[in-house]
């Protein structure tokens, strides 16, 4: 059971310069006869790491799902761990759309008994025990931890992260309690497997530590193999009804 | 304790036609000298009936409340029950934000065991439960039941809705449980008394059945009165950034 | 929408001496055309700070209650932060009767991920987190923290309280994660200004510090607009019964 | 390891007449060598439906368990399936404290998925919703169900309630998807044999029927046996103060 | 990113007769590349309907593990919605191991807000429940409903599975408010069509039937390709000890 | 209300050299009238301190129970923190099976606000915290303490356990909140007294100190006293069916 398919990565950002590395790693992940197409915004911002920011990339994400699914995509992935708009385009299409907290806060409660989340800026931990109130995992949680460093900077140089992460992901596990790590920010995609080397040279071995958005591929692709998507009970298509200033 | 104030109540919706009276019952609702500010948006649906229509409001939404900050309003609220942007706008302005959903979800909470949500139509039941589930009250949600009417009928036919609102509201109470009723939708404005006494005629006296815009606006001039607004631990400003196609 | 209105506030306590400031802080605090009158117990405990108090304080307390209600009173407020009576007052009569804790915590829980309760005295630390189980927020509660001074001693001098709070809500945003802090004793009434400007000299601006006391009282001001009471299915008025030693 | 013992049964009730047959069946289940006292009211009311009727029984429970622990008893059980003043008098005494709702909730929880209460009357489903979210098992509460009898009717006349204890525990297993029943007042102690052969004859074997009376009377023996009393540090000693009006 | 791999699906009961039709899938369900060996126990139930079965179906689904894993396998799928041995197995092994319970109920929680479970035999409700409660996904549940059909009847007759399928999931949405399907016996594998089919036929489009044993087999896959499995923080390998008749 | 009775205990390992007194404590603690009788494994672990020693006690532990059931036990306790089989074996006996960790969460659930687990090895972290999440107490857990010593190390010299075991019983109350101590090996029945006075001289006079094993006998006299079992609804019988190797 295996099909040719497509899956768009929506990157919901506008591309200021080249395509970042975390974005770049998408194709390469993608199972032999599945076509990774990744789009950026035309309207939206450089980089999401607020409410405000999630909020202005949701429009046009929309926009490039639906001309995705009208183009013959089997599965749309927004490439963000705050999943921007991923209700509101659930509505919108009928293939499935995965987002990449979603899938690796239910991933890693299938893991281990307690996951902890190590992301960019302090500023994202409200966001992030928002969805996993939302997803139902709070209880989960064991925290949020950041390295202090924003989503621009992460992708400026990606080497001067590993350390941080290693040290913000012992002291998830030591201090809070935490079994499984997930990157709190799809920039960090790559990563994982330093800093699995590092907690294993710190005494802890085996401790999973995901990837989001290269995770949210593979279950984008599991979906389409079952042919599964949201529930139209769930994310029924909207109505036909005026809207205004979102067509040019 | 008592403050000269204005409040800015965003209708988070293209204004098409003249205005529809559960905007028009906002400012006879505010206290003496209690300013109320009505906008609508440029850029947006003309209802919000579905996540889809919720997202496209929420740039303009954003929009307008930093222009009423500006302008020196001393509290935002939303008028729509799907509290759209409700985070997002509490990180760009410091002026207390108040969302109808939000709001009439903990008053239900502090006024009866379970509540039940009275909405316009069946599609809304998903993104009720996902509110109460993230405001933290889903084990006090009875349920969610529609009258099974848009919301612009509803607006340009008010009479016809009290029937079926009475009928929805009685077997909430019968069969699912409800202490108390909320109003599923901000243009059911001024049709809580009629419930009531719909209710009370079926034996059911003193059920309290809340207006959520109207609470709302009531619960902005009580921050406002206390100095209270949201926290900025919690909602901290966004950084600022480049951010495409929101500008003109 | 503004309303004559007479709140009556309960001081649960038997008073000796003079008035404390705490309780002469709440009629400046009422709107224009809200008389508040505030009734202290002839029969129950000198303050509380136990489950033991709360419960010697009811009897009198609802014995106000009615007597308020007789005497054309629009609301009840229980000017204590472990709610005495609530529930029990509730069913006595029909005019809303608001607890500060209940108030504060779901107010608290509107405005931030989590709350704090800095209180008087270590031994309360169970009964607040057995009232925020009962409104169903404990997963939004950090912590109870506490200054080690009884209620009595906090009238007495309420300079010396200042900073001990502020130590305790900078450990409870530092340390425990809080976003929201709620004052443990209504005896704190008036000391949240000072609080908050301490916060903010130590990094921590605009955190909302509530006042529970006062805030019961604007949200009753709020029912009373909106014509909202209990769920008399919720609260149903008590049978006729024989009840020995409550009447001489 | 057993011990002669002393417990000491409150029926925090007043009493009119003679002993109720619910309050008579202490003596003969407990065990040898256990003896069991039982205490009425000098102040409080003939019965409790009401969360107000259990507020007044709570000063007078809370002065007979001081006088027992004082007269040398055990341990406490408070007769009443709203467990007046339980955590009172847990603050005022040493000896263990039991209470009929919370052993049997937690009883119930430990013999099947899900129970229901079989109560006297509707108006007792808001306290036992809120007993049940206190003690921590609201999720495992499939319903509560009445017979509409009252207390002082249910025990004139015992006869006439068995039938229809027999067809809302039906309703409870079959409707309601209940594994476990618990009668929802002491004054139906005795009953649930009859009940349980009601259900056999209907089909259902094997369902436990808890008679929370003397399933708190059997609790406390093994607190005795066990020496296990309620924590201090969650039930520390009230402190000395002034209280008028409980001494005569 | 595909590697070539092995996974052992354990059935964990013992073959009597032909392998099978839902055992017989997994294979050609497989992606290229990815090997699916099946193996049976030696010593276990025939089929597994109850706690008793599937703890008896717990030693040797552990040894058919570590055979597997010593044989090269990649991960490990235990076909059963029970999930037996899940954790045991979990701690014994350092390959991934899927469970398609745990699976099946995790991705449902993602697709859409409530789920039902439809499975043979009534008496699994108590044993689905408790697996909902375990993974936390309880409040999600809509309802568990059957089709009074023996797991080793609905394998020898699968076309008189279809219309009680169908008739209890149109329950489960209609009634019970259930948004995704689960089958909850993996024997039910390849009705997932003909389910959605009839579902469709009666106004419900779209509706996700989700297969676990096949879910499970391409959460596998995933797992494998994303170098991902238990932590061994929650699953340390067990000590070395004296273990007496499990060897022969 | 006592019955002659006979309490069947198993030991869910296999027995090497004398018996542990921990397990010698049993009859002793027995009320006069009821007889213990302590079972072995013939197959099994020597010790259990994993999720996979644990499965590998349940098919004797089952066969053991049976054995009982129809040799006249009235009961059933299974002496081991990890509940070995509780479920599987209530299917198959009438008479009730109790479990130590079930029932002293429960019992600590009773006794105070939070609970902390003092146990032997670090790795029952998540075994504990699964049971917890299980049992529905979660939110009561404070914290699982280990003092870092084998079951076997334990048993072989018991005076070396009580420093530490006051040790991290002091960290559970003043650093993660406890109010109530549960041991976690029934290997340290009899130690209860010396940690509490340990406590007692630190400062924590009263907390209470649950050795689940003599705790779980004594619910077992309980529920015989009082004629409750565990629900058939949620533990029917297992069917009939060809069960291979389990016989010899």
């Amino acid at each position: 059971m295996e099909r040719a398919m497509k899956i768009c990565v929506i990157a919901p950002v506008i591309l200021e310069g080249k395509t970042p590395p975390s974005v770049l790693a998408f194709a390469p992940a993608a199972r032999p006869g599945c076509e990774v197409e990744v789009v950026f915004l035309d309207r939206g911002p450089a980089s999401i790491e607020s409410e405000f920011e999630e909020a202005m990339a949701v429009p046009d994400t929309i926009a490039k799902a639906v001309l995705a699914e009208d183009g013959g995509a089997d599965a749309v992935v927004i490439d963000c761990m705050l999943d921007p708009g991923l209700d509101a385009v659930r509505e919108k299409v009928k293939i499935p759309v995965i987002g990449p907290a979603q899938t690796s806060m239910h991933l890693a409660a299938m893991l281990g008994d307690r996951f902890s989340i190590i992301t960019v800026v302090e500023r994202l931990v409200a966001p992030f025990r928002k969805r996993a109130r939302l997803y139902g995992v709070i209880d989960r949680l064991a925290s949020v931890r950041s390295i202090d460093v924003s989503v621009l900077e992460l992708e400026s140089d990606r080497g001067a992260t590993i350390q941080p992460l290693i040290k913000e992901a012992l002291a998830a596990i030591e201090v809070d309690g935490a079994d499984v790590l997930i990157f709190g920010c799809t920039g960090m995609s790559g990563m994982a497997a330093a800093v699995q080397e590092g907690l294993q040279a710190n005494g802890h071995a085996d401790i999973p530590v995901i990837d989001p958005g290269i995770t949210a591929l593979k279950l984008a692709e599991l979906m389409v193999d079952l042919q599964l998507a949201q529930s139209k009970q769930t994310y029924p298509s909207p109505p036909s009804k005026v809207l205004i200033g979102y067509n040019g």
